[in-house]
């Protein structure tokens, strides 16, 4: 296709899923449901078809030289297929939150005034290679009463035109139109900027991808964009705390898993505490090849150590540039500060982080609320992992993305973030004097 | 000021703003409620500094030429100041909303689960003659714990000078930093295009003014705009329906204030009343002298009767035109459609309607259900005047404007639009497995 053409198509598939959303967003529950549930059978029941479409793209992502984690991050496997089935069947059991009305209080006038929760309408969705995105974007949709239009990953458009079919056919199967989710067949760039410039039939684009997608996608898009950029996470370490616990949960957000957005990359230590916990967990971390990125007042604890030898045989420790506290390094090394208390760590927190999520490791109960407080981040901790940040471990059920912006929504984004509250008025002939 | 001088002095502005937003919003509910009622006593005392300021702006836009209505919405008098300083007490006597904390659950893994009510940070207003608006943000600004940056006109510096440095007072005598209300004080219009493109210091801008303004800024803006462009409004008179109801709804919606955005501009009539109704309601608009503008079913009901020749004389009934479908008249004309019932009604409003709000007058329940749930509009109300949106009839207790987008805030937008909610995480030392 040419510019033109692309343009034409993105503009009849806006059309279509403007109108298919209009049809979702009044569909009854159990609609719905049985939609979510027809796709969970679908994917199970066409495994091999799945797979040949995966092997494709593996094929030629294997020519063009791809290498290994990208082409595991691209493969569907028999074990994916079930998670995302599965998924499908807990999005069918949740309780549908389409047409809820909620604080619905008398006025003076007389009138009843609440909010109705009904769908955004339709979300644009732009993600790389993983093609079991395409289920979880489309078994939300169905869920949350909105349309959509998936735009994947070019090394991944054999699985998802196949995934997307199933979609389509539990849809039609459910008595729901398949236009309500759509996939873009072409791969061609020009389509993602169209896709981004339809207000007048997109309501909302989520990008999930790397930081150089999503900046671009933000920067050019004529429509809101929930977004995540990145996760500078941080565990402060305060004084009082328990230091085991504080080892515990310095040890898990860091070395749990190095490349979620949640992981944590900087440690802060309160001065008084950091005698006694900086030489444990640098122990952990020595043991577990983690390099220390410290200032120079942890660097100088960790080196007076008569372990130190020891120490410095698996692991780094070495001094932090001013870099280091900006830094989402999403691999074993971390940056460790020591500050003077809980002021200092907020100021370095709200300064540095990213606010995706920061967590307080404390037994003062003031600076735990101070913290909370104060801290300008998307999920604030008190004696937890950041790595808890997470829309299933948030109990939302499910997560189409993280935001780290203020507006609209805010941290792990599930159902209620495809939403929107209109007011409801319900009267009995009132008018205004 | 020059153009770099300008963006330097919106830059130092921003920051002062983002420094002292921090401090407004961990700022107790006794100091911002002290804030706001010495505000109120400081507009009681000062006002011959306020309406001798008001009188130079007065003398500039007489010179200028400035006509009638005009200079009208730029004059204070007594009365307004005291409408003001009762809106601060008002604003100071409601329930503080920031850092209150919703629905905190315990998750499976132990970690128990929230979300804290926090301001935004800071805003942007952007607003046209009016100088009352000056002292309505910067109030809310204090309640809701952000920090805010105000853009009057021109035409009302002098005035919104003297009212901004009153503001900045009572921010000083309450301990809160004077810079976190602000007045650019430049009338050059190249502070609006900084002040609209700095999120690193600015979170949203509000602009209240005309379609134009709010268009232009929309456009240009780096930042989220809770924006309110028109107000279409309908009224639908569906079959069953109490006409005498209908009629008195009718009437209120079009004809009590002709300016306001929820003021009714479209009137729709299921075909099975309209013989019954439309009669009733053209007596009405023909006394007070509201063109009609008609389809051509309404138009032959209205022209078939005996009375025509009495409503010709005061009022035109004139074939509506594709474009008065669209329009948001402010004026006394509205448009007439006969329709099947229902279905068409909604089709109808989500087509032509600017989304702001919208009524059904009904006796059906079945009907009104739908329709509350199918209108895609801010505002969806059953047997109630549209002349009813409005933050103070909705309960919010103040408002900052009335969005008619679906993104963050929808419909009047109160404390709570000022605010987002980010996530609380209470554990025990739980760390993910």
């Amino acid at each position: 296709m040419n510019a033109l053409n692309i343009a034409e198509h993105m503009n009849t598939m806006g059309l279509q899923a403007k109108t298919a959303s209009a049809q979702v967003a009044r569909a009854p529950a159990a609609i719905k449901k049985r939609a979510l549930l027809a796709l969970a059978q679908l994917l199970r029941g066409n495994l091999p078809v799945l797979l040949d479409a995966s092997q494709r793209d593996l094929e030629r992502a294997a020519q063009a030289g791809l290498d290994g984690p990208l082409l595991d991050r691209l493969k569907l496997t028999p074990g994916i297929i079930e998670t995302v089935a599965l998924g499908c069947e807990q999005l069918a059991a949740m309780p549908d939150i389409i047409g809820e009305i909620i604080g619905l209080k008398q006025q003076p006038s007389g009138i009843r005034v609440g909010q109705m929760r009904v769908p955004i309408g339709v979300f644009g969705m732009i993600y790389e290679s993983r093609p079991n995105v395409t289920i979880e974007a489309a078994s939300l949709a169905i869920k949350s009463g909105n349309a959509c239009i998936l735009r994947g990953g070019s090394e991944a458009i054999e699985s998802n035109k196949a995934l997307a079919a199933l979609v389509q056919q539990a849809l039609a199967e459910s008595g729901l139109p398949p236009d309500a989710v759509q996939l873009v067949h072409t791969t061609d760039r020009a389509a993602v900027g169209c896709l981004i410039a339809m207000p007048q039939y997109v309501d909302v684009i989520i990008p999930r991808g790397g930081k150089g997608l999503i900046e671009r996608i933000s920067r050019d898009a004529k429509v809101p964009v929930i977004k995540h950029l990145d996760g500078n996470c941080h565990v402060y370490v305060d004084d009082p705390c328990d230091i085991a616990m504080a080892v515990r949960i310095a040890d898990n957000a860091k070395t749990q898993k190095y490349s979620p957005c949640n992981a944590t990359e900087g440690l802060l230590v309160a001065r008084g505490v950091a005698d006694a916990f900086l030489p444990e967990i640098a122990a952990v971390y020595a043991e577990k090849g983690v390099e220390m990125r410290c200032d120079s007042a942890a660097a100088h604890i960790l080196r007076a150590l008569p372990a130190i030898d020891s120490i410095a045989k698996t692991a780094n420790i070495v001094l932090a540039s001013e870099q280091d506290w900006y830094e989402e390094y999403l691999a074993p090394i971390i940056s460790i500060k020591v500050v003077d208390g809980l002021d200092e760590a907020i100021a370095h927190i709200n300064h540095y982080s990213s606010h995706h999520t920061d967590a307080i490791i404390t037994r003062d109960h003031m600076h735990a609320q101070r913290f909370l407080r104060e801290v300008d981040s998307a999920s604030v901790m008190v004696n937890a992992s950041t790595r808890f940040a997470d829309g299933f471990e948030f109990g939302l059920g499910a997560e189409i993305g993280i935001s780290t912006d203020k507006f609209h929504a805010r941290g792990p984004v599930g159902i209620e973030g495809l939403t929107s509250l209109k007011y409801v008025v319900l009267g009995d002939g009132e008018v205004r004097s």
